[in-house]
């Protein structure tokens, strides 16, 4: 595999035009070879109509021959980690333990979403039969399933250069559904982008998967992004990033004469409320295992734990004071790009101007002002000073956490009302914190998309129960999961077929069953 | 059940505000008594702010306790089924027969919904166990299940003034889910509205049920109903109408600062396809079948089939024949409104002006110049006349269709590759004619949201399988249905539980299932 720093469409590269642009090691600041091109406004027709033309086949491949596309597309990652992991090393600054689990985990994916695509009962089939003698009316044969909805634009993160990218969670529950894919990759990561995108090119080619099923263009999101987005023949956006950047998306989508649905993973503050019996009996570990949690990958996690509600007395004095030692104790880290670690810098500084907000002490985040360095950093203050400033709710993306006192549960309610959407919120409590805060946890079921209890929300399990995704802005689409298998669901739409023959109908939906499905048969769930 | 035009707000009524409108009986042109107030921003307030409050509680209730609210509103409108019907009847002209069927699948509806709540397994309740010791981090214990999303708007339909009106299909399946509701009834059938909702409010107070979980605002749509529409607090919207008002829902619901669901389904002009050999062996019976499908109800469904292409063939001039005298022979009907009914005759006239439609002989719709009455319409006109006329693919809400002559396979092709989204489409064919139009079938699959084979797209079956929805603009969002028991998945979203212990899980979750749901464990169905 060679880096050409060029756009991938179906089985060829797009041509070079303009003048191509470096990728960057954020760690020294110089650039790496090759330069790369943005792809062209006629890149971008021809990757969409090709992904158009390879729906027609893709959709109807069965399941099992899908899924041997994302087995393909895991190994042939597998065989090039070495590379790969180097390469986003260099592109990304995050270790190579790091990069080998993010491999690992990429991989795990596409092959859990290869096992489901193959059990088959994610499509949902559901078959009500006929009953000709039925007074009024002659009751028809009823049958549905889940069907892939069409070209899928994928925008990849910044901070998963594996998982979240070019054959990440959103690709692979796409191309599992049926849809084919067309990849904006991050700039912060361009030719790890490549190298996986090639990946899948030939893993395209060695299932003999229609040309187009899988594209990747280089581009700035705001050009190159929204003419996928705008595109006629695009039908469902993913997406992690920013707000402001996932909500053009969204307007974007809405604005079209066909409106299509947008799920963009927008960040979140993921907020950790401590409760009095927890902090009673282990402020300690706790504070330990919170400062993990905000610091491990210099913070750079959209479940980064950014609030966190204490129910103040003499145990949370404790707490604060161990997560002040291991905060100022925290050496700093590179992050992601030198545009991430301005924003970091810029939020910090935000946050220090507050009135009503503490710095806490020994925290070196001005110490450090080279290339895409940051420090930790802690702030602390009471709940009426949160309540005025609902800019305290912003997201600081990078390891800096809010720790805001709390006196009584009516501080905590209060706060908790006041909370955006999140992807996750956290509750550290004993036996009997849960008895006496049922109405906390009642409103944080309506804020969250997942509820963590003595744990930390970093750290997405990718299983069948997952949710990544919460109330908007945490995500575009509340109702939707961007890690697990429920992250199929996002692509596809209800197909159903009325007094349909044994023939014609799709093989999910057969009388006879030859998939071996779990239906839900006259209102009954049939075994195979 | 006393009529008073007032709004039902809660267990309250509204305060009479403005000037009253009268309600008027379409048949006549004569106005009902009484007349009826709209209500005021501040009645959408109170309304909205009881929902929110409601759903704190009524989220929480069991599915067996929303199952009795359910049920108790469908006896209620049972028990006042003669009143209601004779409103109904005076008010849109609709026959007694037809609204004693239509009250029977009202209350059907509420009854499957009811059983489909208490069986439980709709919840998708998932559990992933943990596993302390995997390497190279532990697996926490993940479970998740669909969660009610909060208050909906329900916006309810002309033609259907019980089966998609106060407690239709989209106010069943909101409650089910766990979601307060409040309808903003049609113009067109004011009393039954009122009646119907007296029901629903006195369901409510019987089950005590937390006032707000449902309310009833008169009002006009781009009032009363943006002003649901926008309010931070309503959280989904269901909507039955014409593609511009629900397009104005979806634009406001998309420009708020928290985006929500609309759910709009907006009509469709439902293409038939005769194939060849289907029109050999039965020309005479689908003609016979299609003129009761475009007929029946002054061809007041959303399901009517407005467009026919016809493999064109000997057998094709003897459906086409049989096909104009049935059409010519229609009586006049009285359409709901009159403001339906102008609408329809400048439809019928638009096609008329277009040239190379031929408008069949002997349809007498100018003969009929009173009132809100419909005379049939049939149009014919050949594949090239249709390719090059998109307006013709609009939909005339009425008794009308346009056959469209295909001379070969391609036109068939082309003419599917032209629509637009679809709620259904329709296939008449032999074996053979299916396995020799195999593509014609996979692009309707794209189409439509359902395929109905050898019969007519009128009559949408209430079941698990059904899917009434389809891509844009036939529904706002073709990924869901408003008919059948997929209709709760509108109204939720997923929430997840990390680490929980057993006393403070849902019991949907417990591990001890005491609902005994079918349950994902561990990536295996589990029988309770």
């Amino acid at each position: 595999m060679k880096l050409e720093g060029l756009s991938i469409i179906g089985q060829s590269r797009a041509r070079p035009a303009g003048k191509p642009k470096p990728a960057v090691n954020p760690a020294t600041g110089t650039t790496l070879e090759p330069g790369y091109f943005w792809a062209t406004s006629a890149d971008v027709e021809r990757a969409v109509q090709l992904a158009a033309e390879a729906f027609v086949e893709f959709r109807r491949w069965p399941g099992g021959r899908r899924a041997n596309l994302l087995r393909r597309i895991a190994e042939l990652i597998e065989g090039h980690a070495a590379l790969i992991q180097q390469r986003a090393n260099q592109e990304t600054a995050l270790p190579p333990g790091r990069l080998q689990g993010e491999t690992a985990r990429t991989c795990g994916q596409l092959r859990l979403f290869a096992s489901l695509i193959e059990e088959g009962w994610w499509c949902d089939a559901r078959i009500d039969h006929a009953d000709p003698n039925r007074k009024p009316l002659p009751k028809p044969d009823v049958r549905s399933m889940r069907m892939p909805l069409g070209p899928v634009a994928v925008f990849s993160s910044s901070n998963f250069p594996l998982a979240f990218s070019v054959a990440g969670g959103d690709t692979a529950s796409a191309l599992a559904a049926g849809c084919p894919v067309i990849v904006k990759p991050h700039q912060g990561h361009l030719g790890t982008s490549e190298l996986v995108g090639l990946a899948a090119q030939q893993a395209a080619q060695n299932c003999e998967a229609p040309e187009g099923t899988f594209s990747l263009l280089f581009g700035p999101g705001r050009d190159v992004g929204l003419a996928l987005v705008k595109h006629p023949l695009i039908k469902a956006v993913g997406f992690t990033g920013s707000r402001s950047g996932g909500r053009a998306l969204m307007d974007a989508a809405a604005a079209r004469s066909e409106p299509i649905p947008v799920y963009a993973e927008m960040g979140s503050v993921n907020p950790v409320f401590l409760l009095g019996g927890a902090l009673e009996q282990n402020a300690e570990t706790i504070a330990a295992g919170l400062h993990a949690s905000v610091t491990q990958g210099v913070g750079q996690f959209c479940t980064n734990p950014g609030l966190v509600f204490v129910e103040y007395s003499a145990a949370a004095q404790i707490f604060l004071q161990k997560l002040e030692g291991a905060m100022a104790a925290t050496p700093p880290g590179t992050m992601l790009t030198a545009g991430l670690c301005a924003a970091y810098r810029s939020g910090v500084e935000k946050f220090s101007r507050t009135a009503g907000v503490r710095r806490a002490a020994n925290v070196p985040v001005e110490a450090v002002q080279d290339g895409a360095q940051a420090g930790a950093a802690l702030f602390v203050t009471d709940v009426a000073t949160f309540l005025d400033n609902p800019a305290l709710m912003d997201e600081v993306f990078g390891p800096a956490t809010l720790v805001v006192k709390c006196g009584a549960r009516e501080h905590l309610l209060a706060a908790a009302r006041q909370l955006e959407g999140q992807l996750t919120a956290t509750i550290h409590g004993i036996p009997e914190d849960f008895s006496a805060n049922q109405e906390l946890i009642a409103i944080l079921e309506t804020k969250a998309g997942r509820l963590v209890c003595n744990g930390f929300p970093t750290g997405v399990e990718v299983c069948h129960a997952m949710t990544h995704g919460g109330p908007y802005p945490a995500t575009a689409d509340g109702r939707s999961t961007s890690v697990g298998t429920r992250a199929i669901e996002r692509f596809v739409r209800t197909a159903c077929y009325q007094n349909f023959s044994e023939a014609a109908l799709p093989d999910a939906l057969k009388e006879s069953n030859p998939l071996h499905l779990w239906r839900l048969v006259d209102g009954n769930w049939k075994r195979p």
